[in-house]
Parts: structure tokens; sequence; C-alpha cells
């Protein structure tokens, strides 16, 4: 990789990053790439990444999908996903944790209209088994180009450095 | 999902799919979401997904990294990784398996020139784990919308359709 200068002409701060971070996952219609796994019968590792729109709600990354889809299967099954937003030359990944499956038809209203206000569809009325998954992120990191891999962490176990 | 008329008035035909992969896959400094997997001691998986720079090359995907890197791992011990190329409205999802790894200090010319011909860098001399590995596309799937969702396998067992 080389420095674009029209990119980013120093590395950005720790706070910047962050506030870049946030914009990203306060950005309607934002989709994100989710990378999840599973253990095929043999034993070996078995990766898995589809896109997906996603919502922020209260420190939460929302998706919304059918639990029996191979993504839903697979962070239901591990309880775990890793999400990527941006570019690949504006990257932010973020390791999640699955902390509650929403059946779409037994959502609360806040979190359904926060999904759709947000996204660019609504899930609702939802069939049999469209679910919410809310995950926590635990660890967040940003980077554009080489100059910002050193400082690329900005939430460690789930805490904002 | 929506259709968005600005980007695709009608869903692409197959060839016009499969020339635009191929576009992308020819294109300079080319990026890809490269997402592999691992089992954890408990037996849990564990999804990885990182940024590469790639090489089209004798219709196989080349990337370049460090074997002990934590994708280096995955794709050595599994043999797959499923990549993705362009946005997440502009989809191209490769599923594909390791053909070959060659360190990069004992690659022959054909192999390091075609990679640091478009990648934007070149790993040589390489460090002593440095390796290309070569991915043979098995399966490549491209949609934009939903209303390409239909027709969105152009490759299946290693053959365009």
């Amino acid at each position: 990789m080389t420095t674009n200068p029209q990119v980013a002409p120093v590395p950005r701060t720790r706070e910047q990053r962050q506030a870049d971070t946030l914009a990203m996952l306060r950005s309607p219609v934002r989709d994100v790439w989710v990378a999840t796994a599973s253990v095929a019968d043999d034993g070996t590792a078995v990766p898995y990444l589809v896109p997906l729109s996603l919502a922020w709600l209260d420190d939460r990354v929302v998706l919304a999908l059918d639990a029996t889809s191979r993504t839903g299967r697979n962070v239901l099954a591990t309880g775990t996903a890793r999400l990527s937003l941006g570019g690949t030359r504006d990257v932010v990944m973020i390791d999640a944790v699955l902390e509650r499956s929403v059946r779409v038809a037994e959502a609360p209203p806040e979190l359904a209209e926060g999904y759709a206000a947000q996204a660019d569809w609504d899930p609702r009325p939802g069939g049999e088994h469209d679910v919410y998954l809310v995950l926590h992120p635990r660890r967040v990191q940003a980077w554009r180009e080489v100059d910002e891999i050193a400082g690329r962490t900005l939430m460690r176990d789930g805490e904002w450095l």
C-alpha cells in the first residue's frame, strides 16, 4: 500500500477516527460486510460473507435477516461476527458479539422503527424466521492507508479508548 | 433493498455481469475483502476479514501476505476463502480454493511480476514468511440490487456458466 496524499495528508488522530467511524455508523442507507463462520462436518472452518444493511441504535449494530439464512445460522451458533464498513482504503473493522436476537414480528417499536429509519427498508411485518440481530461491538479499528495502521484500534473490550 | 434506477435500469445479462466481473478482476490497484475462518479451541467457528490487494493471473486470484498472519494461517489450514470485490451495491462474491502457496523469495518471475504490475505494491524481495497465495475461483456471483439476485451465479464448480 502507498500513501495517497489526496485522501489523508497526515494520519488522523484517534478522536477524528472515532468521529468518522460514528458518522459512518449513523449515516442512512449504510451497508456493512458481515463475515461469519461455521464448522463443517469434517471439522474444517468455513468462512461466509455477505453485505447487509445496518442500523446503529443505542451503540449497537442492528441487522435484519432470516434466522435460517447462512449468516443468521452462523451468528446464532457462534455469537460472533466481524463487520467491515467503508471501503478497502477507508476501513472500519468491528468485531462484535451477539447481544440478542429479536423476532421482527415481536420487536419493540423503538427497535423496528429505528432500523427502518436508518436502513433503506423495513422488514416488518416479517416472516416466521425474520429477526433483528443486535450486535455489541467489542473491538473497533479504523485506518485508511499504511500510515494509519499504527493507532488503528479505537475500541477494546467494548470500551472506546 | 430497493432498485436504484440510476444504477441499473434493468437487470444485467449474465454475459454483461461476467464482463463487468472480469473488468473488476483485471483493473489495477484492485482491493478485495478476504473472509477466512478458523476453529477455536472450544470448537467454535471464528470469522476473520481483511482487505488485501489482488492480482488476476491465469484465471486465478493472487494475494500476497505473511503466511503467519491470521488470514495466511486460515487459508493455509482450510484451503478456502470467500472474497468480495466491488461495493455492497455492486457485489462480486468469489468462493475460492487454495491452489498453491509460493514463497515470495522463490516465486517465478511471471507470478511476481504479474502481481506487482497489477497491485500497487511489490512484496519482493519478501521476508521469510511472505507468500503468494494462488486461489482458484470455484463459484462467482455478481449482483447490484434486488432485481439482480436472480441469475447472480456466473461460475459454478470452477466453470463459467
